[in-house]
This record gives C-alpha cells, sequence and structure tokens, in this order.
C-alpha cells in the first residue's frame, strides 16, 4: 500500500478495469475524489449526471458514477465504510477556511486538486469538477437543510473504486480541521491506496 | 418584454445591480439559467457552493446564488411562480434524448448554452456548469431519490434576478418533451424577458 500523506493530493492512472483500493487506515478520513477521461480534461465523473443515472443523490456500492457525457467511467465495486459518501459538497479552498476564521493559508482540497494533476504533467481546466467525497457523512433532512458530520468509516475501512475508462483519479485527503469533516476536532490523517492492474 | 423562442437560448450582459425578470408566458416552461463572470469564464454561479452557503439544496425567493469562489453573483429577488426552482439536475443534451428512445438530433439546452454563448462573441469553456432550472420541480424523496414533476408555474408567472457581480446570463427555454419537466405532454414554448437597468 502506498501513503497518502495527511493535507496532500496525488493523482493516478488507471486503464479500464484496473482498480483502486482507497483504504482509511485510522479512520473518519474523507477523501475528496475526482476522476477525469485521460485523454480529455473537458471530460469528468459528474455528481449530477450521477443522479440522472441512479435516480438518488445518494452514493453506494455497485453504482456507477458517469461522466459529463452519461457514460459510466467510475464503479464502485467494494466498500466496508458503512456505505457513507457524498456528492453534494464541493472540495474545501482558501475562501472556505477563510469563512470558518482561519486567516491566513491553510491546506485545501481544490489546492491539492491542481497540485496533484500539475505533478502528473496534465494541465485541467481552471475549474474543480464536484468530487465523489469518500466517507464523508452529509445528511439531507426532509426540507432539504445539508448537514456535515463526523464519519462512520473505521479504521481500515476500504473503498474499490474500478475504473470503466481509462481514467486519472485524484485523491485528496482532506485537510478540514475545523468543521467535523473528519470527525469532532479530528486531525487530518493520512490514508493508504492501492491501485491493482486488471489482469 | 422581449421573447425568447421555445428551444432556444440567448446570453445577456448584467452590470452589478441590473435585474433580469424572466416571464412563464404560458406556464409550465422550465428555464435554464447559468450566470458566468463577464470577465471570466471559469467563475460561474455553483449549485454545490450555493448549498453551502444558504445550507440547503432548495432554492428559492431571497436566497444568493454564489459562485465557485463563494462570492455572491445573481439574487432571487422576486418570485411570483411558487417558488419551485431546481439546482439538482444537469442541462439536456443529445446523449439524454437518445437515451428517452429519440434516434436523431433534439434541440437541447446544453447545445442551447454553447450557442447563445458563441452568439454573444464569447468563448466559454468546454463545460457545462450546473444550471439553475427555473420553474422546474424536482422533489427529493427521504431515501434521496429524486423526481420529476410537471412545475406549477401559472402562465405569467415571473422570476426576478439581481446581478451581484457583472454578469453574463444564459437563459434556455427547455426543449424537453418527452419527461414531465415542462408538464405532462408539453410542447416546448416560448418565455419572455426583461433587462431592468439600475439607476
Amino acid at each position: 500500500m502506498t501513503e497518502l500523506a495527511a493535507r496532500t493530493g496525488v493523482a493516478i492512472h488507471l486503464a479500464t478495469k484496473d482498480e483502486l483500493v482507497v483504504t482509511n487506515t485510522y479512520g473518519q478520513q474523507v477523501v475528496d475524489t475526482w476522476a477525469l477521461a485521460a485523454d480529455d480534461v473537458s471530460r469528468f465523473a459528474s455528481a449530477s449526471h450521477t443522479w440522472m443515472s441512479t435516480g438518488r443523490l445518494t452514493v453506494r456500492l455497485g453504482d456507477e458514477l458517469v461522466d459529463t457525457t452519461r457514460t459510466p467511467m467510475l464503479a464502485i465495486v467494494g466498500d466496508t465504510s458503512g456505505g457513507r459518501h457524498d456528492l453534494l459538497i464541493p472540495s474545501c479552498d482558501v475562501v472556505r477556511y477563510r469563512q470558518l476564521g482561519v486567516p491566513g493559508y491553510h491546506d485545501n482540497c481544490r489546492d491539492n486538486y491542481f497540485a496533484a494533476l500539475s505533478a502528473a504533467d496534465i494541465e485541467p481546466l481552471p475549474v474543480v469538477p464536484q468530487p465523489l467525497n469518500l466517507f464523508m457523512r452529509v445528511p439531507v433532512a426532509a426540507d432539504g437543510s445539508i448537514g456535515i458530520e463526523p464519519p462512520v468509516a473505521g479504521p481500515g475501512a476500504q473503498v474499490r473504486l474500478r475504473a470503466l475508462q481509462d481514467v486519472v483519479v485524484v485523491l485528496s485527503a482532506c485537510p478540514q480541521d475545523i468543521a467535523p469533516t473528519n470527525g469532532l476536532g479530528a486531525t487530518p490523517r493520512p490514508v493508504e491506496y492501492d491501485v491493482v492492474r486488471a489482469p
């Protein structure tokens, strides 16, 4: 297993049928996750197109995330985390931390997204797609109001993602330490990942 | 009032404090609506950032849509439509109509978005932001499942939008005539709009 250091991101190439196992080593650590077509950064896994495809806002084991052309891109083929993930909340960014009272710079998933792609020599569009927030718990109330609650994912919980196209997956170990995204009073932790190449 | 022909789109420049009144002339006609910063097509009104700002997935009179930098961009300052609008469903496109059984080309909001901006000499990024679907009714059930139901907006219903920045607003009179987006068995209809310049 490869460690993804706390508060950082990484970009990983997956060929069709390759699988990526993300391990929540210490538990409760949210991982912002994106998938982009390997040959076209303007085509990426899309929350809203996925909702139209599955017919619901929740995301769970067996679901296929579709891309902006409504083509299946990434499937959730394994999940020992309790199955709570989020497709609604945008990545944290410097503005968000300023709203939360942080005066200076704070590591954030938005910057991790761009840094990870840059490190992989990929030039993305200057927009951040809506991420799949693995392990993030966002209840939606009957009146449409949303909240952010500590994850239920325990230490060692794993999610297994299968590429349904040739993609670049970006992971960011979310550095949120003010909202309860990664647990109440949590220190952002590393996670681990493995690539299982298709035979 | 200016007519926006059925099944077509238009791009409209609004300076800060200008207002745009959209009239649902015949009732039940959904209007996909986007707002982009006048000087930066990579910054646009964002559904997910707006949910973080308002704390709920619904959108209603008095709300401010924020952009991808979490800055207020467009406010809903008037609404006689019954107040049902949507921020969840992506624009219809050729792929969607193919899924619905249309073999050839079908007018769609995605193509209207690009055509309207092109006609206004604006070159957008090759991605379609999540629209504000005015008058569109998308109930979210307790289990997260979503549906599309006929609009409640009656003939003459109006929504008034105020620009909180210098923006380009794109409107598309949705050409959906298969799903009940614009009413059961509806023929897509024109709508009307007026720009009220700030004094």
